[in-house]
């Protein structure tokens, strides 16, 4: 096999997130128990922007952004200059620590974007890469198609509430074995782990004492519940020297539509990925940056209700979940994925998804996706219509009951 | 140097279209003379969409798709399946061959997007890629960024009316010494020349011969002028197996405000640059995808009036740089880039650009930026006010007067 072919098998996407459509007809029937579960499609593999919609005044500004023209719709290859300087200042109120949007901030296609530029700008042929086992899908990928090599990092997320369970021990023995970067995100997608004050400081003294990049994608970063505090790695005493931090629109102000993503961090690398995006995409779309206008002026309690009634959803589900016997959860402290691991079943967690497509009108995603230790996860994206999202799990339960070893 | 810093060397995007604001304030004081000339800023660096307005129907259909929620914003990563249907009958119209909407067609971020992936599902380090000068830049530098090697195709633009003057014979040795892929733009950008029926089908012969894969950049292959036949590469007798056309409505329908483009072709390649946008851009934003339901149905009879318009600006500054003595000018036969060759000045054209920009409020793209061999060269994008565009060529000429060796 060349190298093409076997750089793009690691790239699958066929149990990716909303690719369920691409799937090959499996014939699976053989393994089918029993009948149809009635009931409303959730697809838990992404929200659902219809049950949360798009924030206020996003459209509004993508109108004003059109009318503007030309000015709007060619920006200079990092996006235009007064969004930029709006939005470093919002951003370093948020954070707690300064942006200077003329130097420090790119505006990308969606966080996707702003992912891939980083580890672009970052990571060559054979560069060591520290990545967190569970974490967000394209981390490892991302890896892959660069031929660079991955250092796994254990999360041991259910282990103890108040912190992540990241395992410093081995990020450690990774960068003094020669990990030149490190990428994860905070929450933890999927595991919704929050990383403690003493995990992003350990880390930022570990990146700084072995002048490591470290790469933190907060996109959920908004969304944090009563039991959870959220540090800012960014804003640390000792911040190091490589420093990208990704945040967008997409979750939980329901604007992925837009494709909006921003990366902020050290003007070196921020250079580079501009460089970069000349080549891959040239802009986020111009007028979809004048979306990010409306980013972070939301109305006065807007936020908060948003992350209330996600914490209400995120409860009931707990609640189902925790009547299933063998089937373990952690509580969420941010964002809007659950990640329970699954008892033992009579068939492959892979399966096990087409089933609950199938029978019970039902989308996740399974752990796979996010590391090769998750066997028995599934990844919910509560962000739902509150109702169908009860129904849909109750569905999801009774087949794991129907579907047990 | 470290590879990623010689890596990136190459990407350097200040002299880039668009990155003016991003030049380096160098002291070029000292090589003025005379005067500023007083007139209306023009930018030829692209095309001005206040000027041509954003093609009918474009804002309507965004706000259809942005009204239609959830199933809108979530597309699969090749782009929304429905509208992929609509797109392909169109292009299957237009280029004169069957285009499947499911196998064959990726909707991307801009056309820059699609040169993207389809660079990066075909080019590896080490990969030999033939590559015309002078091309589109970012031909050039994705050769460099995946490490591969370059081989320069000779174009004789200035040599025949009625083909482009692709030096075959060039290509056939850069074949034979194991080039796996061909990329070329056409119309040709920056000069505006159309590859020929016998060009077209050479090419195609000998890549089939080959077994080499062609990715063609049709972006500007709407606009085609009076003096111009245009002949689709992908519907010619003897198809190569792997073959990428590229287009999008960014340029002649001014809708580069909602990055939009399309890749069509071989089902293996289309298949490998969605696993690659997974994890570059997830996908062409969801709204966006909706415009390109305005796409090829305009009105009756807007895209001739387009190019008669575009054709009259064309002349026009053909006609004033025609009075200039040892300046080379092609006539173009499709796209709105005029490719003029200036005469030996008394300064570099990269500082000729920066005069202009100070004293004649013209703004042009030297032509270093595509390719080695164009040192007198500059490119203007000439989709204007006509008016203005008059005017500032006029600016223009009296400047090269001034500053002539």
């Amino acid at each position: 096999m060349n190298t093409l072919d076997s750089k793009f098998l690691k790239l699958s996407t066929e149990n990716a997130p909303g690719q369920e459509g691409q799937q090959m007809r499996q014939d699976f029937r053989s393994l089918l128990r029993g009948d149809v579960l009635p009931g409303r499609m959730v697809d838990f593999s992404h929200g659902d922007v219809d049950a949360f919609l798009p924030s206020p005044g996003a459209y509004e500004a993508f109108k004003s952004g059109f009318r503007r023209g030309g000015a709007q719709a060619y920006t200079e290859y990092r996006g235009n200059a007064a969004i930029r300087t709006r939005v470093a200042q919002n951003l370093a109120a948020f954070t707690g620590a300064p942006v200077d949007g003329d130097d420090e901030m790119i505006i990308t296609p969606g966080t996707q974007g702003a992912l891939f530029l980083a580890i672009a700008a970052t990571v060559n042929a054979g560069t060591k890469v520290a990545v967190i086992e569970p974490d967000y899908f394209a981390n490892r990928k991302l890896v892959h198609f660069f031929g660079a090599e991955l250092m796994p990092i254990a999360l041991d997320y259910a282990g103890k509430a108040g912190m992540a369970g990241l395992d410093l021990g081995q990020l450690e023995d990774a960068l003094k074995a020669g990990a030149q970067v490190f990428v994860f995100s905070n929450p933890n997608n999927p595991t919704g782990v929050i990383y403690s004050a003493e995990e992003i400081t350990s880390i930022a003294d570990l990146a700084a004492r072995y002048d490591a990049t470290v790469i933190v994608d907060q996109l959920y970063s908004r969304l944090v519940y009563d039991s959870g505090t959220y540090t800012h790695l960014r804003a640390v005493r000792t911040v190091p020297a490589n420093l990208i931090t990704i945040m967008g629109p997409s979750k939980t102000e329901s604007l992925s539509g837009f494709r909006l993503g921003i990366a902020f961090g050290s003007p070196q690398l921020i250079r580079r990925m501009e460089q970069l995006q000349a080549i891959v995409s040239l802009r986020a779309a111009g007028y979809s940056q004048a979306v990010l206008e409306a980013w972070f002026t939301e109305p006065s309690g807007w936020i908060n209700e948003r992350t209330r009634l996600h914490q209400a959803i995120r409860d009931d589900l707990l609640e189902l979940f925790g009547r299933v016997n063998d089937l373990r959860v952690r509580v969420p402290d941010g964002g809007s994925y659950l990640f329970p691991e699954l008892p033992d079943l009579s068939v492959s967690i892979e399966d096990f998804a087409r089933i609950l497509r199938h029978q019970g009108n039902v989308i996740v995603t399974p752990g796979s996706e996010f590391g090769p230790t998750s066997h028995q996860g599934v990844r919910l994206n509560f962000s739902q219509d509150h109702e169908a999202a009860v129904r849909a799990v109750e569905r999801m339960i009774e087949l794991i009951g129907r579907y047990r070893e």
